[in-house]
């Protein structure tokens, strides 16, 4: 027991506010820190990757319908609106190959990120090993160790000459890296297709090799394909659930964030057999419960418009122009980078740019790894935002990233414009 | 090693789905039972606590304005929107007495239940016990166990004459009780005010002596206070952080949905100091990320008008209109049930009636308790759904249950028009 009152109550105060063992060693969010610095000076935001643009009419107007039916807005079923299950199993069932159970393949999620936690409680236990491919979004480890699990890491390396432009196909991994990282504590392998942050759009080839392992391991493969609407001509997204007894360990995860342009909506799903969904939604329904019902209804609504829209192609076409786009502005300043084959993230290579030695950095930069720094030098200095890719590896690999920043092209032609000019001054930090 | 690639399959096939330790007990959802069970007997739904009318037009402009704004349709800070932490800030400082700081005291999470669960996430460690009050809504003690605490009971009783209608005053529990299941593994007490199922507000005396124990035992207070705006006269809502010496150790939480009329809308929040907000924060970012964006600020602009147009008193006086109207219907069919002092809940005892003892149950009803299977009964031969408070007790006290029904006044007149002529039926039933 304390002395005194006074002494006891501080000693209590340390403890009631203690962090608990799953988050306590928990860095700032990344997204948190630079998205506020691209406010605080007035920098062009190519950070984190939202729209700077609306959604399209058709999707709007669903959301406003929604909102004047009294239905969408109480509670949906756990399992997600019904109108929205059948919506994507009508979507899904000719991607997959298979005609899709909207009471039981099909879950929705708040968000993919939501999908992710809740299938990491659902199946893991502790000390399950879980292989995540390296770089990977950053948040991946963090549901996986909340969760009991341990995340074993497989790592994308670019090959050739990384001080010229390269393509993302040509960041590649080493099977047998993959098939030396398994032991019997391996569950489940994390799959990213078109990848962020490298925008390299997995080959049959590679995917093939990686569910050749999945079935001679029994592992479960966990597909993030959030960016499969967003794929460059002539790469071609498929789904690994397709492949050869692939369907009965996959879960395939998507979301309305990139496909419909709306990351704030928080709308995701989850497709795979039933018996893998049933412990999902276990977990997820104790989680949140449910998902908001009207912007459900509205993404239902969307998948149901989408193709008379002729949306896919469309939206498609004008990212590949906004990527032309900013890969000439890339071209321009100087600088090597990778050309995305998906997604709208480009990974640009900084070796050749000197920043002053004697910059002075603040407390929560100062000791981060280079890519970090350049990424706040350049928001102050520079007036872009961009995201250090070292978030993206595992602690002992950020070295790997250090080269490296990845900029997101989502947006409007006056921000890019913007970019562009601000951009132009890079060009007096160049050494070659 | 199996002998032969076919059962090596089978028994993969065992093992890869195979639910989590953390969920692997759970039972289906009680919601998920009748509320798709009311459809399908086409009964009145008085279960599930959702309102069947739509809400308030200033509400309903605020969703419809955000969605034409791009800003609202993206990513939100993990700490939720500026504008609604603000709008939340203007409406909790005059009600917990002191300047409430948006940028570290207020936490937007996914609804209260994601809020529930981070902060057990962003706390809890292994084995630390967490006192419940019983009755529960129901999902409480499994946030908990996923979280890997143990939750403790406290139960409320009803005092007197139960077999008469009575206040939900009445149901009172024992200071004493609550002492003794406190150990040194004690972290926090969950507290719920209004409460659900039994309409209970908690007098200032109460809370004293909750907050007493939290003092002594250095214990965080979770007080959930969804149905703080739903308090009938002369009963007043307190805030338990209004205690001496309590904002410290306590966190608050509510959301749009009872308050609002938009259960679907998936917006709650946490507020309470710091060094406790911080922690969440850090498992919220890791759970959801975000919540969706749109309806936080519909929420935002719908705080900054509900007083101008006097929106709680008016809400609050239709409820009070509703809750007449249900208790006549109740006292027409004969039945004493607990006159709620808060919430849209009225706790009815059924033990007066007599279902026939060879009434054929679907198999996951037959083993239930009594209240379950009068609930199933109910809806499939009278027509109107309730909800088995046994539900919302621990294993070993479900049979307190047993002679109450909960029943669900979030509705329309003509909903519960409904209601009392199907549950005129029920006099057939009642054996005196």
């Amino acid at each position: 027991m304390a002395s005194s009152e006074e002494t006891n109550d501080n000693v209590n105060k340390i403890n009631i506010a203690k962090a608990s063992e799953k988050v306590i060693h928990f860095k700032q969010d990344v997204w948190s820190i630079f998205t506020p610095l691209a406010l605080k000076f007035n920098a062009v935001n190519l950070g984190q990757g939202f729209m700077n643009f609306l959604p399209p009419n058709f999707v709007k107007e669903a959301a406003v319908n929604a909102i004047f039916h009294n239905d969408y807005n109480q509670y949906s079923h756990p399992k997600g609106s019904l109108h929205l299950r059948k919506a994507l199993a009508d979507t899904y069932s000719p991607l997959l190959n298979r005609t899709i159970d909207p009471e039981t393949e099909i879950l929705i999620s708040a968000g993919v990120i939501e999908g992710l936690y809740s299938l990491f409680a659902g199946l893991l236990d502790e000390n399950d090993e879980v292989i995540v491919f390296e770089p990977f979004y950053n948040h991946y480890p963090e549901y996986i160790t909340m969760n009991g699990g341990i995340p074993i890491y497989v790592t994308l390396h670019p090959q050739g000459d990384t001080s010229k432009t390269i393509s993302s196909a040509d960041w590649k991994f080493d099977i047998n890296e993959l098939r030396s990282k398994i032991t019997n504590k391996t569950k489940m392998i994390v799959f990213n297709t078109p990848h962020n942050p490298t925008g390299k759009v997995f080959s049959t080839e590679e995917m093939i090799d990686i569910s050749k392992v999945a079935r001679e391991f029994n592992l479960i493969i966990i597909s993030d394909e959030v960016y499969d609407r967003i794929c460059y001509k002539p790469n071609i997204h498929e789904h690994i659930a397709n492949l050869p007894e692939m369907w009965e360990r996959t879960i395939t995860l998507n979301s309305c964030s990139k496909t419909f342009g709306v990351t704030g909506w928080r709308v995701g799903w989850l497709i795979g057999p039933k018996n893998l969904i049933s412990p999902i939604l276990a977990a997820h329904t104790r989680i949140v419960f449910c998902v908001n019902a009207p912007l459900q209804e509205a993404i239902a609504i969307s998948f149901e418009k989408a193709d008379k829209e002729n949306y896919y192609e469309i939206n498609c076409q004008l990212y590949e122009e906004r990527r032309e786009k900013f890969m000439k502005i890339l071209s321009d300043v100087g600088l090597p980078y990778t050309i995305p084959q998906g997604s709208y993230y480009i990974l640009v290579n900084i070796s050749k740019i000197l920043i002053p030695s004697d910059y002075q950095y603040p407390p929560e930069i100062q000791f981060q790894t280079k890519d970090y720094k350049f990424c706040y030098w350049m928001t102050k200095e520079i007036g872009v935002v961009a995201i250090p890719p070292s978030e993206f590896y595992s602690e002992e690999n950020k070295w790997l990233a250090q080269d490296y920043v990845r900029f997101a092209f989502c947006k409007t032609d006056d921000i890019l414009d913007q970019a562009a000019i601000a951009l132009q001054k890079l060009k007096n930090y160049i050494v070659d």
